[in-house]
């Protein structure tokens, strides 16, 4: 017997369905502003410089924020995992260019929206505009507790909250990304895990 | 003649009359969840490790919420001008007891709202929850650009950002508040101003 492909965006219908009362034909007129896209491992999706027209939601695998510092070295803003929404969120919101870079850290599938088309749902369907608000209230809080956690806390601290916040990043991703995530060297990463 | 009280109402019912169509019903509807405080200076209205009951709108005066860092210093997270809303917003949010300290720089003239009721106005009206969507989005994104800045700037760099953004907060506020919230030294700071 054949097998059934996989519809790209079932992910995204349940993302949708999950988290509020909507109608099949409303999740239909959703889901058709999204386009599928699959990258390579490494892939750069937006250089620093250029307006990001996209937000993402990954379908498998991972996106990579970053920036680079004032000696030219890449520091990570943030990473999106599985069934989640993420992009270089000002370039985006205000359509101007970024100071980040986006890429994808392994072979990815993802959805995308256009801002036009983002603005157009948030704006028009209220219960979308409830979930998106929630959402960036805890994107916002996650950018201050970072803040926080880099002022008040030591290494040990960071890197004890990853592994209890999520473990899997931990195995999943190379330990210079990590190291570069918590904002230590690759050295301190490997005695803090080896103290385990 | 005697001299017309003012409404300590009036800036906030202008607040969101300026931002969205609203009935005078449902404005008086909203005042009536703000209560009114007026604070010292330097008066503390929230300690680390307190749940944080209130969102606060600033009449008159300046807020400052900040933290300890490690060795027990002051870290300033952020600075609450007149005419604007703000909070220590993770605890606010969460319901969960606070990292960030607030305190009144000055003597202020302040309104502040509980959460349940917060939450009943931005769930139930569209309009408002769409005008506190866009702050929350443009809060967000001053977030990521404070971590973007302290990432990829340099003093001076950072310093001449605040100039062009906030100059009325250089000249209005203490150097060691100017100073902690760029993250440099009062001696740096004060090289740079007398570059100017």
């Amino acid at each position: 017997m054949d097998k059934q492909p996989v519809d790209p965006y079932r992910l995204l219908r349940k993302y949708f369905s999950d988290r509020m009362p909507i109608s099949d034909e409303d999740l239909n007129y959703f889901c058709s502003k999204y386009r599928l896209k699959r990258t390579k491992r490494n892939q750069v999706l937006l250089n620093a410089g250029e307006v990001n027209p996209y937000m993402y939601f990954v379908n498998t695998g991972c996106l990579r924020v970053y920036m680079l510092d004032q000696s030219g070295r890449e520091a990570t803003r943030f990473l999106v995992t599985e069934n989640r929404f993420g992009t270089a969120f000002p370039s985006f919101i205000l359509q101007e260019p970024s100071m980040a870079y986006i890429q994808s850290l392994e072979p990815s599938e993802l959805l995308y929206i256009n801002f036009t088309d983002f603005r157009e749902l948030t704006d028009n369907f209220p219960e979308w505009q409830r979930v998106y608000l929630r959402n960036i209230e805890m994107d916002y809080i996650a950018s201050i507790k970072r803040i926080e956690s880099l002022i008040t806390m030591s290494a040990k601290d960071r890197y004890n909250l990853l592994l209890e916040n999520d473990p899997g990043m931990i195995q999943k991703l190379p330990s210079k990304i990590i190291a570069d995530y918590l904002g230590i060297s690759q050295e301190t990463l490997s005695r803090l895990k080896s103290k385990k």
